[in-house]
């Protein structure tokens, strides 16, 4: 069954766009969807993890220790929640998954031995690559606005420096021309939620019509 | 400064003589020594990971996870405990370190991809390898025998079958055989803590006295 992630920077509206594709695709296609997220995607392990990767700190999380814990937490989620869930013939719908772990880690942190990195992100992922990954791209100042525009306490990835979203955006960028299966959606501002969802949905449609309408 | 590791399965007495060798060098070299452990040693990141890795639970942790967790952990020990205290000039005494991951994860748990995973492994430590590693060999059967006897709840790793830990006790002859630096301590069953001590303390001496004798 088909395994689709969103991936883009804070503020981009994958969260939003992710559960409006969940919602509408059992209509299309006749078949329960999952609708799952990283970090802490309803593991027990996974909620420990996201409270240590995101809770605001006055001690400084290593960024090979933040490495790290992304992909144990990646580990249990494939294997709890994604893996199952397509195995028993549903479709999965995931905010965020590798696509995240290039552009925050391995670009904006500027971490070395990318080569060897990728070889342990793939070893958490268990092998499992997305069918396709829906990458929105929103210009950085933009996102950070409307993420605080939304209210509520910013976690410890959004208090970052507006520099550090610059290098996610960069990182996005460049995880399109090395990953496969990814479709980018780029927000320019003009566009109403409502677009962009169409213009989300048409793409599934393309991808996956052929194979999987009822 | 010299960086000292034990390793050994649970009940091997690791624990007690880390202690003891530690309230011990001061007096010989003249220096602080920090007593420190893994997982979750005196970090904030590292209590809420020990938490997620050994608590019993209802749900499986899977062996990805657990690795990759126990990376995370390191990740951090070393950088925000270990690597301070050396360059203030401090011994630092680590009660498990990289030995533990080769044996409990790679050797007992069966993993695949050893290569990566020891270059993973490396990444973690940033390149900080023990220029003593102590590792105390007992009998499993033995050593769990002591680990019931001393009381209190099994953790997560304690309550693994026998064959599990008889795995672990092959993963640590063999990180012998693969990892510099160390030395072995076989525990027959029929020496006191004392006797121990004094044999890792000559061992301790042999190494490090030329060079850091007061």
């Amino acid at each position: 069954m088909p395994f689709i992630t969103f991936e883009g920077m804070e503020g981009s509206g994958k969260t939003t766009q992710a559960r409006r594709l969940a919602s509408v695709l059992p209509g299309f296609y006749g078949r329960n969807v999952v609708l799952t997220k990283e970090p802490g995607a309803r593991t027990a392990v996974g909620r420990g993890v996201r409270e240590v990767l995101l809770a605001p700190r006055d001690t400084i999380l290593y960024p090979d220790a933040e490495f790290f814990l992304f992909l144990a937490d990646r580990a249990q989620h494939v294997r709890e929640i994604v893996q199952p869930a397509l195995r028993r013939g549903d479709w999965v719908v995931s905010d965020r998954y590798v696509g995240s772990t290039f552009a925050y880690q391995l670009i904006a942190r500027g971490m070395s031995d990318r080569a060897v990195r990728m070889q342990a992100i793939k070893l958490a992922t268990g092998g499992l690559m997305p069918d396709l990954q829906i990458v929105i791209l929103i210009d950085p100042e933009e996102g950070m606005r409307r993420a605080i525009a939304r209210g509520g306490k910013l976690d410890r990835l959004e208090q970052e420096e507006l520099a550090f979203h610059h290098r996610v955006h960069e990182g996005f960028r460049e995880w399109i021309t090395c990953s496969p299966n990814c479709t980018v959606i780029v927000d320019d501002g003009m566009k109403s939620v409502e677009e962009i969802h169409h213009e989300i949905l048409a793409r599934v449609h393309h991808k996956f019509s052929a194979q999987y309408a009822t």
